[in-house]
């Protein structure tokens, strides 16, 4: 019975969507664990992307179900020496390369265990140098979802795995200095700033921010409240401030990536 | 037991498929009603276009199961004082933003009831102010569909909500002048036109489309009774007429777009 | 109980994800049969690539397990006199226009019986001229799922059908002519050339491929073994070789695409 024995799998990769990549992972796990329910996190994280596809990881992993199962394949270094691992939090289990693209979500659940994947019991009977995502991460999660996800045959303990973090913003006495962490498919920006940090900055006087040249002197709580074409700042869905057109495409207005930086001018008791 | 006791949960959204934005609502179903199946109708609506949305969920719903419960997330006025609503037609539910986008297709249903979303213990515990598909519409849906779609403890009935209509055909004695409603991935243009009236004003005599200065004078039941290159009508499985060209893309054949107007020059007896 | 009592049901089509054509075919299917898994392989084979979904379902199916029902609609002749057909393998059944779409995927896994689809009790009530996906294919699938793939109730048996193959190497004695199959999303670009053949090919002495002027000389087993920016051959987990760029797109930086020719020169005990 669907969901009631098994944990949920949840597939973030950079496989798109035009190939096969993707009904093939469902396609192996159907096989191993037919009554397991997939979902699709997303499939366009930019190709080996690792760190945006850590950021979507953190920011959304918090809405699945607990005992939910990640598996994660953005992988530059498919065919090296790069392990493939799992990692055991509080809520959730982490299945992917250990390239760090699962520590900022695994880390802020609580890690309780990392076991490298090396039991080939949990694999396709052939392994690719190619395709770890079929052969490896997706067999791996579908047999840890239909066995009740103890992950203890998956392979040893591992004392450390990678990590990776985002930038932090650079705080100076009258200045902060962001970075663009996401663009969405809406044109906003994600900036590395989150709304409680913003809120006290801005607590005690007025402020500006510039991002590629343009200032930025707005701020509302929900998009419907800016004024036609306006562009301000808004505390968005993910917990960070984003920048946002009116009705129109931020990144595109402004000629801003992620990457970009942006300076928020203070002026204490101003 | 999937799809038995549960009512499946049809989503429409504009948020693409490249974020994590869907991966979340069905992450947020599952955790609430872990059974219910949930379909893509389409993520790939036009961002915030509401008339998009409402024109795939009206000629799209009918081939829906009875039960079915659409939630629609296209939703410009989130965190404005546009309500969340729910209506139950003959055959349906549909959840969205109270903005028009559930109303041509319910109102083809036939409207039975129209509730407002405001009971929070159909919500997640906090509700932001940018993603209400994530925070109220599919948590509603989810909880709709597992409790046996009964929605009076939803909230209370409304007498009335908005409504949108698609442009009718303006028709003159020898004219009509039409509008494309739709281009869809192939190219094909939609006409704000159904096949009997079509029929109807081409019965007694001659008949020349123009559109973008391109004029359109062949008609064929199948794509693959054309001419190769040729353009041409057909009678689409929407239910509306269709501009077509034989094996390429019409929209781009014609540098035609949404909105653009056709004229059907009709020779009466000619 | 999903899965164990319906054979999963494995769609392939080039109408793309941005209209509502592959969720109605799912709404059709729940309806018919709510009980089968649906996986999606792809939809963005190209309009109307016949060729390109044949390539797609050759390579992946044999990942999906025994009695998945493959429905593959890429089908140009939609509603001139082109069959619709159902073909039982040794483990699958391929159901699909007769266009030759099915043929080398089920000719690989040892065609059984092909049957015509023409017995109504299987399609919609009303049948469009120009959506057979979702008025037949569909529903044949789902009704094939449902009712433990019986497969003489939907037709009758056929002696052949339409098939189609992709393009053989050209071997000359120092000299191999190659064609490219396929771009996948990372740009990758398929040749038809197996691994196996490759390997005999190069085993004896030396050799060069030469693609849209660019000469590629390097092999490796995995990505991540090539040198920053290199291009080279890697046999890839299709089974064929491929040609790639290190963490960049092979198709773009060689202004290739699908049909282009490379051509294999070989120096024996060179």
């Amino acid at each position: 019975m669907e969901n009631t024995r098994t944990n949920p799998i949840v597939l973030l990769t950079d496989f798109g969507l035009s190939d096969g990549f993707v009904g093939v992972l469902k396609g192996v796990i159907a096989g191993i664990s037919p009554d397991s329910k997939v979902i699709d996190l997303s499939h366009g994280v930019a190709a080996q992307d690792v760190l945006q596809a850590a950021f979507l990881l953190y920011i959304h992993a918090d809405y699945f179900q607990k005992g939910t199962i990640f598996c994660v394949v953005v992988d530059p270094g498919v065919g090296s020496e790069r392990k493939a691992i799992c990692i055991r939090t509080s809520d959730f289990y982490f299945i992917g390369p250990d390239n760090g693209v699962l520590w900022p979500a695994a880390d802020a659940n609580g890690i309780k265990e990392i076991r490298e994947l090396n039991n080939p019991g949990f694999f396709l009977d052939s392994i690719s140098h190619t395709f770890h995502g079929r052969d490896i991460f997706a067999p791996a999660a579908a047999h840890l979802s239909a066995r009740g996800a103890d992950i203890s045959r998956l392979g040893p303990v591992m004392d450390a795995c990678h990590t990776i973090g985002f930038p932090e913003p650079k705080e100076e006495v009258d200045l902060m200095e962001l970075t663009v962490l996401y663009k969405d498919r809406f044109g906003n920006l994600t900036l590395n700033l989150r709304h409680g940090p913003f809120q006290q900055a801005v607590r005690e006087g007025s402020w500006q921010m510039v991002l590629n040249g343009h200032p930025i002197e707005h701020f509302h709580l929900s998009y419907s409240r800016a004024e036609p074409d306006q562009l301000f700042l808004i505390p968005a869905s993910s917990g960070f401030m984003e920048v946002s057109v009116k009705n129109a495409d931020a990144a595109e207005y402004l000629g801003a990536q992620v990457g970009d930086r942006a300076k928020l001018y203070l002026k204490r008791g101003g």
